[in-house]
């Protein structure tokens, strides 16, 4: 059951047997149905998520009701409203399974304790923030600077798995687009590829 | 010389003296003019920088030459271009001195050093950049939800300092909007500050 998430925290820190027995006595795995919410806007969000398996999305609704996907995530990503995890402050948005699925459960007053038990932990997020970081500013300078269309190939190179399970609808409002202007750029992609042996 | 910098980091850890003679020892205070540069697209960003003092901008320039102001900064914050200081990738983005200014420099194979020899730094980074990660998601969200008169507000409560010190045009810029809609709205909230005693 934690096979997955030792092997995430492996990749960047070595913990002892011990600290490994301790860390998972302390945290505690949920199933959850499609559909189903982790997090709604509003209530004061004490966990974060490591998805063990399934697809997720976090979103929000603009004042006009219009839903705006801020992140997809899968196997092995960390999913919370994290403004609210850190700060304390109510969620706005909201966390979602798109498929039936399960997650470790770290919270928030565990994963302090944790802190002061296994001070590595600190290197493990230190690395998970950074590449966070380095994601959003790598979405913004997409946004700024390249077309819908790079956007969307770029999202397909980066992750061609997440483009398979999760509606088009939702990709689309990830990238800040329509559905109809990715079924166009999808089509042209087709033609293309039709069209290479010819050339 | 490293007052400031010594300051922002016992707000999250505590360190030995011994830490902190060591700490100091490895890093390098650079003087900066007004519009210098310190980080340039296509080079490869090989340093994080404290800000001792001054004001500075991160920018990007699209395709179709204009610029776009990615963050704001001034005295106690870091600046670089993150994703070429972490991937070794090109930078991306210049990074300009707005203002007369120093900084303390942060060497990557340094900070590397530093990790191993005062794990703490772990737990500094960490905070910092969960908080960077909180105040881009802000930002994510401001952008879908709010209006460009509610975005400039929040940025002027939140920085009224940046709001004085840094000309207006980069102000719009990194709000996304143009100079002339800023106008618009900082006299609508002049016309709304002389209204309000006769309400």
């Amino acid at each position: 059951m934690f096979t997955r998430l030792l092997s995430a925290l492996r990749e960047y820190i070595q913990l002892t047997p011990e600290e490994e027995n301790l860390l998972v006595s302390k945290l505690e795995v949920r199933r959850v149905k499609k559909r189903q919410w982790l997090v709604t806007p509003g209530e004061y969000c004490k966990n974060d998520y490591f998805i063990n398996k399934g697809c997720f999305r976090s979103y929000c609704i603009d004042e006009d009701g219009h839903e705006h996907i801020t992140k997809l995530a899968m196997e092995g990503w960390w999913i919370t409203d994290l403004k609210s995890f850190i700060t304390g402050e109510p969620a706005v948005r909201y966390v979602e399974a798109l498929e039936d699925g399960e997650v470790i459960v770290w919270r928030k007053h565990v994963l302090e304790e944790l802190y002061e038990q296994i001070p590595q932990l600190n290197k493990y997020f230190r690395i998970l923030y950074q590449k966070a970081l380095v994601n959003n500013h790598d979405r913004i300078f997409r946004t700024i600077s390249g077309t819908a269309e790079e956007h969307y190939y770029k999202f397909v190179a980066q992750y061609p798995e997440l483009e398979q399970r999760i509606p088009q609808y939702m990709i689309a409002s990830y990238l800040g687009i329509t559905p109809e202007f990715l079924s166009r750029i999808k089509s042209k992609r087709i033609s293309a590829i039709k069209l290479k042996p010819h050339q």
